[in-house]
């Protein structure tokens, strides 16, 4: 089976919208062996979107679409679905039921223009939708399959994998399984060196590097009769990969790093305070975007100022005027400082330059201090990370995170 | 001119990266008022890419390719522009010249391979490419341009902007202008609603509304012989929506809601600091992301433990104890306290449930408090938030800036 994903919305073609569903639903795809030969764009033109499906079918068994479900009229996927296949609109009242609670539940009574979401090309499947009022639905036709989802992420990423996965899972004949291998403190290409023969010379399992800010992940996936076999076929190289680059390996699959750490640092029951000038709270954010984040991290502090560093944390004074805020001491005192007044294990801080402006040549944007405390003993890490704000605050948040790590694992 | 943009690599079709290109490459034709009717994406395959340019020139006077320029067999998109076009290849001696040089800057000795680079379509004109190895080429024949560019933004941004562009904007007629307002407080259908005749009745300016989380803007793009006659078609329409929706607006163009914010409360010599429990970190880096903010934001807490709220924040344990962190009574004490420790003007706080666990009947997953104290003067607004953990927090972190933009400008 080979797939096309079409994605409808001007939006999209006036460059306002970036496409992340076509990179996750290709990916989503490629791990089931579904290969994806074209992606398209297409605005809410009717003329066009009837030209889309027409050369998408020429050339793929599979159609997927996202974008052009709401209620206004320029919204056109399902009317132009309908008319390619010859069908009529018929209202599905199942959907008006499951829109209607929607909308009791979330606002109030269901506006008129939104019967237009009920409506579906004649014998097509229904795809229900929790988050939010554009139902997406199915049709298959002559070995042709059109699913069409509606275009907000939220809304399709939970229908695609508890609805759509598993009916194309069940139409392969291959069972495919993969699994990721998340690193962290080394590089994709050195990474990738260590291993090169395998990557080389297996097809089954794949073996893929892929790069992440101040990470990397190896993704292996194999094909089987069924889970056991494909299971069977992968294991051989995660176990070579963890025999060569275990110590570098945080976790498997969905795990983050922060998340690793934080388990780290459960089982020797500590707990996380950070104390944050130019990460302003991304570090905290980091740690709390993990459910359960509440049985490790305890608080966190964001001293932009100087004289919050001093107020909050008890950073000399001195200290700031003979070295300045970015400075190796400055980050010992705050790492050391926010472990003492919340009474945490680890204390963690950040102090540097995320720029655009506020570098000098002795302090260049992209000079950033790490400070590490824990149980008292306190490491600094001086960093020069290059990129613009978001992406030297972003570096420094992950920094932080794996040398915390190395720590614990000490 | 109308065109099309056609993206080259197998990559992109298995979703191991995002097509950023398209969504960049859009917004630089709509600004020069150059409509895109197709996105296309297409692996590195001979036969489909020359089936892509067929479909494409078929539809489009205008077709930028990226992609598919590298050193590799599998890099075709120059090949088989000269296919379509029935040229041969040739070699271009400035480019040998150009990747010997780059190649002496930044590593050593050019690789034989790289010479493959050098050879465009005959007849064609080459675009130079200061940050890789791949030079991009412009062919134009009978009406048709294309424009061929590598597939890293970091060459292909620098490329598009400094010889596309201004090679593009003397082929158009028209000047385009365009200016985005942005409005908090109001959802997307409710603001389209009271200025429906308006976006209905105009063609020239041309009027977008656009749903973002918790906000939403209008798009206003204006076309005329010059500069001065486009403003002066776009003024009405912006003076119109500023009648209707002014104190909405929160501002135009590239400023975000928090800078916004910031802005106001900068003009009153205001101070913020920020208690975070369920948003952890998220509130106090949406202040920090824009650059300046040091002279407004003061310092932030993430008290996400009760210990902590009691031990940083002053927070009553009985209080606690008795109706719970996330309470109307709780919030108004982190809002106050945090103020109160940091002597800033403005204290703000949240403290919620944002899941995936931790929900009861009396407290659901989405309940989130907010606290604003303004100068001694502290409101509480209770939120119920749909969503995932991340859509949770993010939501918070909008409603309370939007809150304390309402506040400010009381």
């Amino acid at each position: 089976m080979n797939a096309e994903i079409l994605a409808i919305g001007t939006e999209l073609l006036l460059g306002d919208i970036l496409n992340t569903n076509a990179q996750f639903i290709s990916k989503q795809l490629a791990s089931l062996g579904i290969g994806v030969y074209y992606q398209t764009v297409v605005g809410d033109n009717p003329d066009r979107i009837l030209t889309a499906f027409k050369n998408a079918f020429e050339r793929a068994d599979l159609v997927i679409t996202t974008g052009g479900l709401g209620p206004t009229d320029d919204d056109l996927t399902k009317e132009m679905a309908a008319k390619y296949f010859g069908r009529e609109m018929v209202l599905d009242e199942g959907s008006v039921e499951h829109l209607k609670k929607y909308f009791a539940k979330n606002f109030d009574k269901m506006p008129q223009t939104n019967y237009k979401q009920a409506y579906i090309p004649k014998d097509s499947n229904t795809i229900y939708n929790c988050n939010g009022t554009a139902p997406g639905c199915m049709i298959e036709e002559n070995g042709k399959i059109l699913i069409m989802l509606p275009g907000p992420p939220n809304e399709n990423v939970p229908m695609f994998e508890n609805e759509v996965k598993p009916i194309l899972k069940s139409k392969q004949e291959l069972t495919f399984v993969s699994k990721s291998l998340h690193l962290c403190g080394i590089g994709e290409s050195a990474a990738a060196e260590k291993i090169r023969d395998l990557m080389n010379n297996s097809s089954n399992p794949t073996i893929a590097p892929y790069a992440k800010t101040n990470e990397m992940l190896f993704r292996i996936t194999a094909s089987g009769k069924d889970e056991e076999e494909a299971y069977n076929m992968m294991q051989p190289a995660v176990d070579r990969i963890y025999d060569d680059l275990g110590d570098f390996i945080y976790g498997e699959d969905d795990i983050t790093l922060s998340q690793a750490v934080m388990n780290l640092a459960a089982e020797k029951n500590f707990r996380i305070a950070t104390a944050e000038s130019c990460t302003g709270g991304l570090l905290a954010s980091a740690f709390i975007d993990s459910p359960g984040a509440s049985k490790v991290f305890f608080n966190g502090v964001v001293t932009y100022s100087n004289e919050s560093k001093v107020k909050l944390l008890g950073v000399s004074e001195e200290t700031l005027e003979s070295v300045g805020a970015v400075s190796e001491e400055v980050a010992r005192q705050m790492a050391e400082g926010v472990a003492r007044i919340s009474g945490a294990e680890i204390g963690l801080s950040t102090t540097g330059i995320a720029g655009p402006d506020g570098g000098t040549d002795e302090k260049p944007v992209g000079l950033v201090y790490i400070g590490i405390s824990v149980s008292g003993n306190t490491i600094v890490k001086k960093l020069n990370l290059r990129g613009d704000r978001e992406k030297i605050r972003s570096r420094a948040v992950t920094e932080i995170i794996t040398a915390l790590r190395l720590e614990l694992k000490k």
